[in-house]
């Protein structure tokens, strides 16, 4: 109820502040007997931590995970994986001064007036650390999915503030810093030294895919595939816009276009995005998103303090200076645990068998 | 957890298939002592019933909505409202064809997967006429929330396939069949007409809004008010992107521009789209949709049917050529939904009271 | 929520009052292509009802109940049962008095101050009336485990007043209007009469079994089955006392007696009452519950107005002068309600195939 | 959904088992704003920790609980609050033998039909050392609730195997090592050393009341106050009976005697238990457990192997030899959490404000 909590049959409730002791989950539902060691974890989890490149925060953090419970000699038991991550690098004397002003575009200000008081240090809760554990519970949802259905989650950048990435290869997406599907990078480079430069930050487009996702997957009316993959990814810090399959291209679409003709070897175009009435078509999930600009820059911006006056404030301190370059892996994550969610409460309605239509299933996957 | 239950406190559980004996819905949760009666939902039903243009289904539908239960002596006892449309129009008959047949782009193919059976009546379950129930809960939400905080909640249309529809005022959405906020609609009229003739459909893009949303509401780290609203959104049938606030223009966006300066006054502008953090700000809530063309249509499209063998489907039967024409008070209702389910989490852990900056608070309203 | 809805997997939500227009229930999650009509529920509806014998309240309700959605053509489809069932005998004119009074042991003073009003008729929410949506849901869960697992439900009174019930045999159950387990109930027959005559009411115990319920069905730490089924029980009307296999009697046990041992062929004795650590043993489940005297009696009562006052208050009208007595099906349906939604539950997490120890699984059930 | 999360406004997620590296929770729907510090919390945990008599499990921990998050500068914050305690004294290799063969009356068997597989060391997950997590988080609500309503919890023991104890005062339950309310113990001593010698356990009887309940909190018709009580209780390890106000005794009272009369002053008597309809009426919650006997005993049982052949089995180790010894504190701590659950609750719904009733309500409590 109070919002910490993600998903139902695979929940993962998640705690911890930028700057407090430790961040971690706890996964409760996780199937048991699955192989499972913090080295299925780690490599996700080094794909999202800060300070790899001069582009991103400069924060050190191993970001290391231990598992805590839910694990006896190394397989699930069925009960809750705790996981946690210690924070290692804080420099709390950085945020004096937005303790005492609102950051636009922050979640300072909501946060202050929701709760009568806020913790101030790199952003308390509502940093994008927060994510860390997300990944974390993620990386347990692929396994179970790639083993259970060879499911596999992707994503890349497709957009850097006014530069649009042509998609190249999937590739080239683990060779630079920007999860970038292209070979050469250099504009990406160029152009993030520039706004650096100028105390800037700009903004992003992602795309995350998943394949081999079972047919089926998704409860009308409300829980459909769709609408928790927007609500998934709407919740990601600094998502702006959510889209599947062709998205807000499908306004100016006709529906002798846009309706994905079927053929006995499948669907023949991907429109959908994977999705019709809330559920999964067996095709290629196909999801993309919309980042803002980080709003802590060091820029001055017009801004009041906690007494109401007007005021300037500079975001100090390390901070990306475009949240989207980190995004891949969590966008990833966060489908992973829709798609996990669904898996299992599709079972509990429908069971664990093939429908009826394998036939037409199997031919159409 | 069979996705049926939209809301957490504010909780409306949908029921009914498009051709059954009728729809309906039941809310849990509602405050009680507030005035209702059926004349406070029958408008917004008839804001959405069918067969009101010649642009729209010709399926007739009163729509006319009968509480159940949780008032008593005009007044809600705060027990379950449950609210009930008898379906009085079904013409079974005309889906014959589409019993046997996928129609590409619609949920037949998804459900029959699922269920391993389905109702092929009207769409069965994955009809939009499902959403009636929606905006008659979203009635009773709006009403407790004009009352309490005076929060009203508006919509219009802002593209309709090719065509862009400017924002002349509010005053002209309740005058013309499309929700469109301008004076004249001729040419809305005629692209509709000439789509019609051609047996296609088209897609469109509608705007909500909420004004005078109390400051925060949303639950971090999941239950953010725009990712519950994103979950909304998505979940109306055919929609397939949402954005709030700046949206996917974000990306192109810069820290200095993007991130809403705040004054003495209350903030400049609204990027945010009246959420930071996943927080209301206060400002007005601005969301913004992607509305897929209708898969029904007359245009004979290349399928294959229940037995995986290729073949051509036509639907015929009472179906929009334009499904976006009749959203703007389904997502309108939403929006209410979302705000009001917020309202009361709201209340559970931080009370009713006001908050200790009751002094910003106010003069940023 | 609010409360409104039993069951997470299997999610039955209940409307209604007793002297509305109508009752019901939503049933989510009811897995698909299951044979359901009316026919399958209304004989448990007929066990429940009104007016059947001297010894119950003589309010004459036939309590049919209307299928609404989600069957098509005579199966589930997957989608919500709405099963509805009007009030066809409302005398409101008889609560004229307790609308002014509190009855004690009566919710009338409860909801009043939580909702700050109240529908007096009939007791409006509080009624026990509310029961029968639940037996109807039950039908349902009681066919499906019945078809899948061969579990079944069966329930009888132990004790009537001073009265303690010998059990001779589930046969005699149908043959009684006290659902006692003897062939003879002469005693109780005069027992009610007497009561009745001297304007008073009793207390009661019932016991419920389901036998051939899978082994595993549970969640821990806290949707322990047993505890469930607690939840269950204490929240039927009037009850007062939930008991587990041995119950209270294994305060004063030893461990060396209380503990089933197991042997090849099975557990030797049941004081786990089917449940060991919150999971089915595969055994019979085993409760009992105690069900209080009816507070509306019209034996004159000392009480309050709504002003404070004291007065005295006679509760005319049509009520049982022992709700246990039309209990038993109401505590199997509820039994049924828990066992069908942990069985769902289970599924999601550990899928619907068979344990790998399906030897000692078989042996023991 | 998977049971590892209780209460849904004030949710505590519970995870760890006995011999992992730790156990803990996280409470998630805290109020923001209250001084909260481990020195809040670890009294009660000290009142549960094992070691403490030659009477309960030699094991010896510390029980030093961790704030690992939700609290800034000594104040929650409104974020979740993460609860660490380290298991510092395993002893793994005393549970080779259970790890092979099926305790009588443990839930060694539950779980491994189940999952397939279980932790054997101390129980793994069915421990009842889980309960600490609780009673953590059952300090944090008994503090707000203090403080908002004067609400204060207590409880004791009021039968120990065959020994009945009689109330003298709560002043007792603290000086001697059985929370009894007597002043002298030594019956009660003598009792549990000749059990001991004998290699034998016993069941106990438990009381847990609440004062200064604001009347008003549980939701009909399903998450009562009662029914979420009877939940909580029954969830607790080796509870097999739950009893409110008159209990199982209702079931031989005349409606005359248990319905209590209302009187200017309040109630006259509390047969209810502090219950009605599932509402809170003000008057003090009065409920009482059965505990079972320990299934871990040092005397021989018959059982059978991970094979299913007859063996014979003896639990070494550390065991409580009455688990009812140290239940106290863990049921006042569940009672709390309901309570706090519920209050929260009441919130979102019926808001802050008191009822219209407030004189009635004020002359009543």
């Amino acid at each position: 109820m109070s919002g910490s909590t993600f998903g139902k049959s695979f929940a993962v409730t998640n705690f911890g502040e930028s700057h407090g002791p430790a961040i971690g989950c706890v996964i409760d539902g996780c199937p048991p007997g699955m192989a499972l060691s913090e080295a299925d974890i780690q490599p996700d989890l080094d794909r999202r931590k800060p300070g790899t490149s001069r582009h991103v925060t400069q924060r050190q953090e191993d970001d290391k995970v231990e598992i805590l419970s839910g694990v006896y000699e190394g397989k699930t038991t069925g009960t809750p994986i705790c996981l946690l991550i210690r924070n290692t690098d804080q420099r709390s004397k950085d945020y004096s001064e937005v303790a005492q002003k609102f950051r636009p575009g922050h979640a300072d200000y909501t946060y202050l007036q929701k709760y009568g008081l806020r913790d101030p240090r790199g952003g308390g809760r509502a940093s994008a650390r927060l994510t860390a554990p997300m990944v974390a519970a993620g990386a347990v949802a692929k396994k179970w999915l790639q083993q259970k259905y060879g499911t596999q989650f992707r994503g890349c950048m497709q957009q850097l503030g006014d530069i649009a990435i042509p998609f190249e290869s999937w590739d080239h997406v683990p060779n630079n810093a920007f999860f970038a599907p292209v070979a050469d990078v250099q504009q990406l480079e160029d152009y993030m030294d520039s706004l650096r430069k100028s105390g800037d930050s700009c903004g992003a487009r992602i795309r995350v895919t998943a394949s081999k996702v079972p047919v089926g997957l998704g409860e009308p009316l409300f829980d459909k595939l769709d609408a928790d993959i927007a609500y998934a990814m709407m919740g990601i810090n600094a998502v702006k816009g959510v889209e599947i399959g062709a998205g807000f291209g499908s306004v100016t679409q006709r529906g002798t276009t846009h309706g994905d003709s079927l053929t006995p070897n499948g669907f023949a175009t991907n429109n959908a995005g994977g999705v019709l009435g809330g559920i999964s078509t067996g095709q290629d999930l196909e999801v993309s998103i919309a980042i803002k600009p980080t709003s802590s820059i060091i820029s001055p911006r017009d801004t009041i303090d906690l007494q109401g006056n007007a005021t300037q404030v500079i975001t100090k301190g390390r901070h990306d200076p475009c949240v989207g370059i980190r995004a891949t892996p969590i966008a990833e994550a966060m489908l992973a645990l829709v798609v996990m969610d669904h898996a299992l409460r599709h079972r509990a309605q429908c069971g664990d068998v093939s429908s009826p239509l394998t036939a037409i299933e199997s031919s159409l996957l």
